[in-house]
Formats: structure tokens, sequence, C-alpha cells
């Protein structure tokens, strides 16, 4: 059986002698219910207990034109509840509907809460497809592991979001550049205000058809580096898919956009490395100082940087198909004096960020200590060759033009 | 007028040259809404707006000796909701009921929750008090603005937090040692999502009776310091009472608890400063090792550490009392090898934690990489002679035995 920890009363009227012993006798322990989902005893998620309940009111579909990222959503949600003691509870296809919450719900207080994002595509056979879903699962697990979520098997959770797809299918465009963004939420329910792993969560996937993230072709971006707020620190989370790493990035964004810059650019520690892009993953391409070497760099994961599945595309595809032209592809730490001193001496070839929104975001300059470090576009490109192949390479396997295994396409 | 800071897309698609020339004119500004409370336009909390509508159906109240903290609530809850172009609309109080919400809403995803704990205690007159309460509204605005969240009038919410503790009164067990634990708390209501400034929050408080901490007297806690994951860090967010400082804390809790230990100790940076326990403040006492001189000693608010109210009023009592006679009272980093080092050399006096929920908690010891920093009690002692002296003295005021300015009487 699980065991609740709930803080310091039970175990402050214990001995010393006590504590020590369970100290030295690692096997007494308190059961972190992260691990649950893997335990015997307790059920994991179970796509042949679906229960669909369809909505008697269908929503009209919304023009393609005027689609915006998240505001509208499908008719229906999927639902799956989790206990401590029960487990993964039967998932439920309902209609897109509020949830009621009690107001001592952990979520609201603690931030229990992780999520993905990931999308669904309509082939030129109408087919729907995911893009790289295990991927996101797994980041999935590891997210809500770090904050005492349960975890679930994985294959399942795909099959219910391929099950839900299918359903929503008439909200997915067919047009090539526009999918259904999926997002997968886990919260904590637990309805008490003592500080510990909630004994109930909520796992729900709510749809919104997006259009393309550059309507009208690639519109290069402009960056303030952002020198007074901290975006992750080596033993944190900010490498995790937590709400936590959201909020206190607004501030910084504003104050950027105030500014006149799209986004702001984290950079991390006295050496400035340049570490993320608002809430994408960033590359840079440059010629080597010493030996002209075209490389392509990116920050490592060092626990600093989300792993993105963006990220992990473009790694791989510039591993595949850029490596035999010659390029190097490197991650490893940069700082923006070398991003500076690259541009100054004309080493700066282009710049990027990489996400699920936008695949990738040409980057026209960088404002860095009241400097403009120019990123390599000329004055009428919006984007560099590298983003420009990047974001077709992708696409092609997102829309399984190209068929390949990243590209799992949803049964009927 | 706000406006909506929608990023990439709108701005994406301007001119470089106009984004330079939002650079060059800082006037052009994108508002946050933190300042939003302060503009003319949009309204401030206004406790004369208050509606009531009262339970049909009282709970029967739980016998004091078995509430356990944040488990039980009472009758009713404040709430007060905010949008970008109203600001705060009218405040009400309402049977404590559950919070229903589009799964969109900002708060389940991007952790859009900040927070505050306080309590209402009962005077040996039957009088309801509040204890410090601009020091909470203080930090509340704080950490909502840090998070692009709305502010509030500080009075005009204390108002209407004493209305709500005075409502529900009945309550509060008149014995000391127990009180009603008021949870402010605020969370954005925005239903996209765009991860932006939310449009729309609520803010509401609900109440839960509790006990004493230790209701046989103190129990000293054993802690480990944790060096595998790390609390905050300067330019982050761990001085304010933000929902995303907790749920990261969970597993190293829970790592410590495994092996024993009643709490971690945070501890910051490679010469492995001291900065919380779990959910508390740090206090040591200590013999200097030159002069002898015996120094109350707490990290300094250099935004690694919460600002604890129970922090400031044991700076405050140590200043007052401690002071003549004898004390020095540092706020200065110290790390775990200043402390060891004192234990092993006699000097280290004792040590505690400082929060709400316990006021004061003692620790016996410290296991820091393998070794047991001994925290200067005797084996028989749960207590040092200034933990329970500060225990004391700021329970003298909570429930005003001793009248004084940090106590706040609530009107009848």
């Amino acid at each position: 059986m699980l065991r609740q920890f709930r803080p310091q009363r039970s175990l402050a009227k214990q001995p010393i002698s006590r504590l020590l012993a369970a100290w030295q006798e690692p096997s007494r322990s308190y059961s972190i219910h992260a691990n649950a989902a893997s335990t015997a005893k307790i059920q994991d998620i179970d796509p042949s207990k679906l229960t669909i309940t369809k909505t008697k009111a269908p929503k009209e579909l919304i023009p393609a034109s005027e689609l915006v990222f998240g505001r509208s959503f499908t008719d229906h949600m999927l639902s799956i509840e989790w206990t401590a003691s029960e487990g993964w509870l039967a998932p439920r296809i309902t209609p897109y509907q509020n949830l009621s919450l009690d107001p001592a719900s952990c979520v609201f207080h603690y931030a229990f809460e992780c999520f993905e994002g990931m999308k669904a595509y309509k082939d030129s056979n109408g087919k729907v497809r995911l893009f790289r879903p295990t991927k996101n699962m797994e980041r999935m697990n590891k997210s809500s592991a770090r904050i005492a979520l349960p975890t679930f098997d994985q294959a399942a959770m795909i099959k219910l979001i391929s099950q839900f797809s299918q359903m929503e299918e008439r909200f997915i465009p067919s047009t090539k550049g526009y999918s259904l963004y999926l997002r997968p939420t886990m919260i904590g329910t637990q309805k008490t205000l003592g500080v510990g792993p909630p004994g109930s969560a909520l796992l729900y996937v709510i749809a919104s058809p997006v259009g393309p993230y550059y309507p009208t072709g690639f519109k290069a971006i402009s960056l303030e580096a952002t020198n007074y707020a901290v975006r992750a620190w080596p033993g944190g989370v900010g490498d995790k898919k937590l709400g936590a790493n959201y909020a206190p990035c607004i501030v910084p964004q504003l104050e950027a956009a105030k500014r006149g810059f799209h986004q702001n650019l984290w950079l991390f520690g006295e050496e400035e490395f340049v570490t993320e892009v608002g809430t994408m993953n960033m590359f840079a391409a440059i010629k080597n100082k010493e030996t002209g070497q075209k490389e392509l760099i990116t920050a490592p994961l060092d626990g600093t940087i989300l792993e993105g599945v963006t990220r992990d595309c473009v790694l791989s595809l510039a591993r595949e198909k850029l490596v035999p032209e010659g390029w190097k592809v490197l991650e490893r730490k940069y700082t923006m004096k070398e991003l500076s001193e690259a541009a100054q001496e004309g080493r700066l070839l282009e710049a990027f960020g990489a996400g699920t929104a936008a695949i990738v975001s040409p980057i026209r300059n960088i404002c860095w200590k009241g400097d403009m470090v120019d990123c390599g576009l000329r004055p009428e490109e919006e984007a560099g060759e590298l983003a420009s192949k990047m974001k077709n390479w992708i696409e092609a396997r997102q829309y399984g033009d190209e068929e390949h295994e990243w590209s799992y396409t949803v049964p009927e």
C-alpha cells in the first residue's frame, strides 16, 4: 500500500534512535507516488475500459483562416482519474466541459501540474497522423515523476490519444500547415493543504485546431537577451514541462515586448551561456574561427533547457542530411560573447528557435547589453537556408509526404 | 487601456524598422497587468460591494483534538474576480464550494497561482485577531506581480478577510495553540493556451481550523541536507510565495523521509550555503569562533529564500529582547561547513526553523554528506532556550496576551 507522506507531525514524535535506525535501514521507505503505476497492485491506464459520451451540441467549425492558437477547442475531451489506492480509473471521452474542483485542490496552491504539446495532422489521404507521440509521453512521465504525480503506460496513452484524435478529425483542416494541437495535462486534485505528494490526480487531453505559425511565410524575429532574470538552474526543474516553468517567464517576456522585441532570450551564469528563446530551444549556425568549419550548435541537455522534441528532430535531421554536406553538429555550451564575435567577423551564418508551435523560427538579431547582434540574414531575407530546409524536412514527415517512423498513422 | 501581449504572431509581422523605432522609444509599452490595479481606469477591490450568501447547511464542528492541518474547512469562502478590462469585481462570501473552470484555464497549464498563509486567533476576551496581516498582503502583491497577476489594495483585502474571519468565528477554538488558518489564493483563469499574462483571475480565501503544531510540547526534528536538488537561485522566484516553488520540493522531501528524516534542508551553491528548512526559514545560534560572542544568524533576503513573516518576527524580537542581553543578530550567508565546525567545537548552541505552521521548530541534527551535525540539544531536550522563548513571545502577541501593533483586532 502507498503511504501518504504528511510531514513533521507523526515523524516528529519518533525518538531519534528510531529515526537513525530508519536511516540505517533504507528499506523502510515512504513510497513515492511517481512510482505507483509501476507497482503491481494498482492499475495502469486501460484503453479497453474507455467510455465515450458524445456531445449533443457539436460545435460549428471556425474557418481555418480565423484560427488562433489555443483559443477554440474541439467537441470533446479525454479524462482519466488516478487515486493512490486504485491507480488509473477507466478513461472517459466526454463533451468538452468545465472541471469542478475543490478550492483546496493542490493544483491551485502548489503547482502540481505538467503538460505536453503535440499535434495531429491530416495527410494527403485524409488519414490522421501523430508526430513522435512516444517522445511526448516519455517526457510527460519524466515531468510527472519529478513532482510526485503518477506515471502511466505510454503505449496505452498513445492509443487513447489516437482514438480521441480520430474522433475529432473533422476539426483538423486538410490544408498543409494546419493541425490539431493536443494538450495532455496532468493536475494534482488532492483537496488538502498539507504540502505532500498528491493522493489523487487527473490526466486530461484537450484539442485546439491551429493554423500555420507563419501564414504568409517566415518572419524573422528580434530577441532581447534577459540579464536580470534566470529561467532555470542546475538541480532545478527547467528541463521538465511543468507549469512551474511558465508563469515566471511572462514578466521578462513583457519587458522584452515593451522594448519592441518578439521574445526574450534566456542566458545562464556569469559566462552568459545561451540557453532558450522564450519557449523554444535555440540553434546557431557558425563558421569555426580557426578552421572555417561550418557548425550547427545548440545548448546541451544539462538540466537548464527543455528537452524539446523539435530540438531532437533538428539534431537528427542535421546529422542525417547536413553532416554528409560537410557540417558539424554540436550539442555544446556557447555564450553571447561567442555569438557576438562570430557576428562581427561575419561567421554567424544564421540562428533559429525550434519548438512545436513554429517548428523553426528564424532570428534576425539579438539585443545584448544594448548592442544588436546581427544573426546573418540579409535585410530582405526572413529565413536562413538551414531554417527553411529544416521546416520543409520536418513538415514532410509530420504530414506523411515522406513516410518515416516519426509519423504514427492513427487507426480509423 | 491594457493590451494583451499575445506573443509572436502579430509582432512577427512588423518590419524590423518599426521594432527598432519601438526600441528607441520606450514609451510605446505593453502594460504589465501586475500594475493594473494602480491605474485609474479599472477598479480596485471595494469591500462596500461585498455580497454575502450564507450556507443553508452549516457544518458540524470537528472536535479540536481531531483537527488536521488543511483538511477540514469552514462553511464559507471569500471570492473576488478580476478581469483586465474591469478590474476587481464585487467581492462575494458564499458557501464553501467547488470552482468550475475551463480545462484550458491558465492556472492548470502555466502555474499562474500564488498564495498566503496566515492565521486568525481568538483572544481571552473571545475577540478574533489577525497577526500582521499587512505583511501577508504586501507579500501577496509582490508574488502576484512577479507572475503578471493583478495586485490589489491591501487595506481593502484585510477588511474583507476580517469580515470573513468574524463570520467564521465559531470555527476558531478558544484554546491557546489553536487558530483558524487562512489561505488567500490567486489563480489565473484565462481560458486560452497562449503563453501570456492572464486576462482574468480569481482571488479567493478559504479557512481551515488548526490545532497546535506540537500538541504535547516541542519535538526536535532531524534534517537531511539536500545536495542533488536546488530550490531557488538568484534571478529566480524562490523569494515569492508561488505555487511553482512547492511541487518541485516534494521528491527531495520524500527522499529525506525515506531515510528517516523529518524534513530536508536546502543548500545553495558550491559553498553549500544554508538557505531553508523544507518550507520554513532557518536560524542558528552560535558562539563566534574568535570572540566568543553569541550570535543568532539567518540567511539574508537575497532572492533565494522566502521572506517569511515568522522570520521577520524572530528577527524583530531578537533585536528587541536578545540584543540587550548581549546577543548579536545577523542576517548573513553561512555554510554547512561553518555549522559543522561550530558543532564540533561546541559552539553551535541551537538551531530552529521558523514558519507560520509551527512558529518555531527546534532542530536536533542535520545529516550532511553522511555525517550527523549535532545542533546543540542535550539528548533529553526537545527545544533550546531561544526557540522556547521565541515561541512564547510570538504567541503572546498572536493571542493578544501582550497588546502589540502586530495583532489586529477584528471589528465585530
